[in-house]
């Protein structure tokens, strides 16, 4: 979106601004804070998202922004140095802004700022259950991801296996821990300096625990990867990352459950607070697409010197991506609302595993539909935009590689995805036959 | 869903339990008590559905318990004998339970209930600009409804043209008017006892005003014809309504406007009111069509003794029911929010012209994508149920027919739809190329 | 299609004359006079259509004229007095010809034109295998269809299982056989004098042989009850049959196999010669909602006097339904010909299941857009022909219920075709787990 | 499909084996071996295609094995030294089969194997019409191309305008023409030594005529600009193309017309002959995709060790990816048969306009729907392959690339193919509304 790019919208004019009359808004005045800070980065990256998207290089530069203007610390509480905002729903419309600039940033940032959001979720409940040394720990945390010292990343995805039973082990060892596997899809790792690797605990009998290892960057044995190479979302980091015999104290593994290969209680919590912002930032993807596609047809004449605007196929194409875009926010919006008052709920006690898997279908729902939109919203603005928009150096070209990861996105691919769906909705055990 | 009919689910079991999951719910005290009322009046009118259905007779009984309970005097205020509910997210949570048991029933009753709401928010307007004789007119208006002894039938449709230019004429004469004309799509009309055509009136000079007329169903040269004989919605009384030579007082003709053929301000307003519940009814449809599919899905058995509801297949069938079913309702409780917070933003002024037209844009974008997925449903729906659903006496062969009215329904056909949310978008003077 | 109906299209007008233009047409010359029969049938038929839809009652004027021009005939070879159309292909084109004038009649006739090419086909191959026993009875039997005097019923589908598992049982008897079952769909029914119900066949040790049975229709024990009473497709006669301590000699019960609940190789050729012009009918709907909706855009103009046809929108509409047009005639005609080749490959010997399997996945792809295409071909013409279509008398609303039936039809619900497709396409089994 | 990558299939294993089974074969002994020819440089070509699309480098030792084999000269008469294939069916089907292993190659393949049937087809008309001097120069031409000697590119698109008016123009001058103009997406381009760029020539009195003129690739003037730098199809060597003040005698500017800005006769025959083919890469592109996918199901494992082709969701996918691919091979088929009657038909007269305009929009709705289905084919594939297609080095990568151009072919944008298809069908004037 640099200036010397013909097409390129800027914020302030009319296409974009026209796109303010229904977007989705925040519900809190902290939320409206963090929207308004993700509204000004997202403007400032877009003129840096061509060259890292080229290059493939991580934006250093962005997260650096977003330390200083505490837009990390966003889910950070007040007394913490953080925004306070505690409406997920808000923490989505932000993430959605953000993706508006640049969509590799804004989920990488979602890894941490999810993060930061459960870990304060985790430590009132710690509090609650008077477990004081994991409630300090996590305030010690809270306090470093306040004052933006540190990044956070959250690696759980590996080759062959899905996210309810990791490969990657937690060995007993001397009082504590040896970590030993190989995680993939390790968004934001370059600018991460604490990792929290899902981790299996052997069971003494047989059989695994699940849990959770927090591990510093530098840590012997752990290495990232430069090795994220992708069709799209290439500034996201998403590396490799490698745990070589990495030693931690047992203090340092935390969340443990025996639910290993189930899908458990604590699985939708994270899933909703991690992905619900994060399928957001798609919906920014289609905004800034659609950003484009009006654009271009205010500006662009065919051969006849009609404008494209003023065609009627051209009105019904900018039609058919309203109709996306609103279904898209409006699925977006009921998730986000029923989520916030379902954590609101459950602050400090579990889900009821019913009440837990309707929201956990809902949000999939939600999910299948907002991906696949948000990838025909692209494709109908290459319609509009013509084959100008074939060409490496349009904007769309890249959002048409960066929007097609959203079906990867965990925790289900769209056939598995329904699998889940149909099962709750029938009223069977929701556990995949994969 | 009589209980000779081996795979009618009633409301209370297990199938139509989980539906109840993250169905809408009203917003308001007011409009809890209008969706029991709505529930329990549906369990009542589905057991008459069918044979009203292959009659095409209009459900009388249903009309007289719905005025007993209270239920159409729903959104008249308290003052008057009515339930109070203000909410039009309510109204249309309502009458989409109302449309599970009898849809016919669901879109009269409809006719009535938004007709009443805006008269409500006339009366309140006529308060304001101090117009007492509107105000009055209104207000005994209100006391008819609310007490049950009213129904009202607002026909706006005629042949060969749109909602915004009638050509049923209010002619003035002898200090009032004659009315001339024939109206079509006049649901609701064989048990209604006042009818508010709406009428051009001719202008010194050239050109029409338009207006709305009350009539009396006893006034000498009104003919309810009885001619509604449809492939679904047959009990929903749609007749023709033809006007000959029927006089009218001057004070009966009013919300007199010099915008003939134009989509004007009061259009949005009359427009999302009546609208935004009606297309909520095919939600109710598509509801009911996926409780039976839920219920055949927990019965049946395939050749090999499979219950249907173990077949992945099967299971994936209804995810995507439960995809188009979320879809619609959070669609629908989006633009329910948004027209409840414009209603009260503008209770007592005109709306601007651009806030009207982004609301009614997504309107559409919502009636758009519910007509569509409704109808989808109801096709999901029969291929689970199997070749016993294309019986006519299975409810979904009713349902099937029933739900392609959707896109019948006024003001936009789905293409000329995609053509006003299109200019729209695009910043354009919205009238249709038609 | 009666004169009085405005609307309806004649097949000499422009818009039908239209269609005609890159149409299906026959390959052989015997093809081409069974095609120009169809054409002449349809014509006729038309006009009695929407009575016999009304009334539910069964065509039985139709299948005498049918049986005077020796288009019941068409498949029986010239030395029986047939037309000897021996091209699946032209079988094809002419049953979708005779489906724009009346769906019900053509899946009815196809039921016994199709038995009729079968039993040719069954017959040469007796003669080739030396067994002249089953080719005479054969030949009697093409004698009689080729005068005209027989009409042929096979029924095969039972409620709770598949074609192939028939729970209808031939119980060894005094060196014949008691036939017991019910069967449902029986389409063409009450115009039978002959019927070829499958059957199974106790075996010594357990299990099952399957077989075809012959019963006339006055046999003492056979019942064709009159319950036909469906959405659409009501003039199709497709009643229950039961069949009680019917007696019938050992000869009238053929194709015996060992093959009970396992898709053999049988399936596929029968398969074909009856599926592939009966999923066809559905073109012929589809060709006539087309023929109604040009017409309609013809004429019809709109509020501001612009005829549809050349609204851009509505241009669009119709080049929706060509495309979908288009496909269908496509895959059928591409369909059609690898079947010829394939019945030709194997006149007298047994198929190789790969290629019987590739072929029947073929056709199953074909079915499966055909029958999708060919409803919403429909819903389209609804759409440009507006309100009007809504109502009982209009021809599209007959459609719109005729021509659901399409996924209803043997052998496969839609999920079923999937996975029997995916199955093939993988080199897998193609036994359905169902 | 190098052996290195290990999800690579090679076209002779068991899963691209299975899609012989029913893919599109040659009509002709010429064809056929074109084919044969086509596939064995595919797989040739795919161990490149990586290479070439990372640099965005033209392939030309693709073209020089394409020179020696003689399947450049495939549509050139053996007479020439080329192949003699005549029929477009089966230059359509060998493109197809190319582009299963590169399909820029493919593509710029087509655009001189098009042209040099186009110039026969041209030479042999200028014979029966007794033009002597342009059929010697042709015959020249297919000496030179049928030995191998000369590739040919026609320039026909240029920015503003569509491809019935260009904006390039030969201005007469001493005799001759003077060219000056700006080419783009001049496919070919780098390996070309004869260019053929449409131009417009004035009218004394104003006004255009449209011709074709023929130019060295060493004229002074032409430049190739080396800026193909775009999303997919990045080896195909789409420059633009620079002409200033080209001198070029009399005789090189021929197909002389007063057509400029209308759809004129000569269009079809070119755009078939071009178009056909063209469209068939992206059939290739979809079944190398589907390849991967099958062989991905065969081998990879979930994580509860079943295998994915053993999952009836991943059987269900491979359906719908084989309905796609049936549904384009038949679309395909269909047009390519007509096709080649229609040119059969015309070989020496203008064809009828209603005729031409017929089968222009046959050829649109295949167009419309084989661009569409390969998309979704890719993108289907993706899914079953899971999230390393996303990375850059899969091979899926880059089809996802290259399919999207489908879309922007030549001659219309999808919504401008919608237009022309329905108003060809309505009975309108084709010429669009732009």
């Amino acid at each position: 979106m640099v200036e010397s790019r013909p097409d390129s919208p800027s914020t302030s004019d009319t296409a974009a601004g026209r796109l303010a009359d229904l977007q989705l808004t925040a519900r809190t005045a902290a939320g409206r804070q963090f929207v308004e800070l993700a509204e000004r980065h997202a403007e400032d990256f877009a003129a840096r998202a061509e060259q890292h998207d080229v290059e493939g290089s991580f934006p250093f530069q962005n997260f650096k922004e977003m330390a200083q203007s505490s837009f990390l610390a966003g889910t950070v509480g007040a007394e913490y140095g953080g925004l306070g905002v505690d409406s997920l729903y808000d923490v989505m419309v932000g993430l959605s802004r953000l993706a508006r600039g640049d969509a590799s940033t804004a989920i990488a940032a979602n890894m941490h700022v999810a993060g930061a959001s459960v870990a304060g979720q985790f430590m009132r409940r710690s509090l609650a259950e008077g477990d004081e040394h994991t409630a300090a720990m996590l305030s010690a945390l809270l306090g470093q991801v306040g004052s933006g010292a540190v990044v956070m990343c959250f690696p759980t995805t590996e080759r062959g296996t899905d996210l309810t039973a990791p490969q990657m082990e937690a060995t007993p060892a001397d009082g504590g821990y040896v970590l030993n596997g190989r995680k993939i899809f390790g968004t934001i790792s370059p600018a991460a300096q604490l990792f929290f690797p899902s981790v299996r605990i052997p069971k003494d009998g047989g059989g695994y625990l699940t849990g959770t290892a927090m591990v510093p960057g530098d840590a012997p044995g752990l290495v990232v990867e430069d090795n994220w190479d992708s069709l799209g979302m290439r500034a996201s980091g998403s590396n490799d990352i490698t745990f070589t015999d990495v030693r931690v104290p047992a203090s340092h593994v935390f969340a443990v459950k025996d639910n290993y290969a189930k899908v458990g209680q604590g699985f939708a919590t994270f899933a909703l607070t991690a992905n619900i912002p994060l399928i957001a930032t798609f919906l920014g993807v289609a905004e800034c697409a659609t950003a484009h596609a009006a654009e271009a047809a205010g500006k662009r004449k065919g051969p006849r010197k009609r404008r494209l605007a003023d065609r009627i196929p051209i009105q019904q194409l900018m039609a058919e991506i309203e109709i996306d875009l609103a279904t898209c926010r409006a699925m977006l919006a009921r998730v986000g609302q029923l989520a916030d008052e379902f954590l609101a709920r459950y602050e400090t006690g579990d889900p009821l595993s019913a009440e837990s898997n309707a929201l956990m279908k809902e949000t999939q729902c939600m999910k299948y539909v907002v991906n696949r939109k948000s990838i025909e919203v692209v494709d109908r603005a290459m319609i509009i935009c013509g084959g100008g928009s074939y060409m490496s150096r349009h904007p769309l070209a890249r959002l048409y590689r960066d929007v097609r990861a959203g079906p990867f996105m965990q925790p289900f691919a769209p056939y598995e995805a329904l699998e889940y769906i149909g099962k709750v909705s029938l009223g069977l055990d929701p556990a995949l036959d994969r």
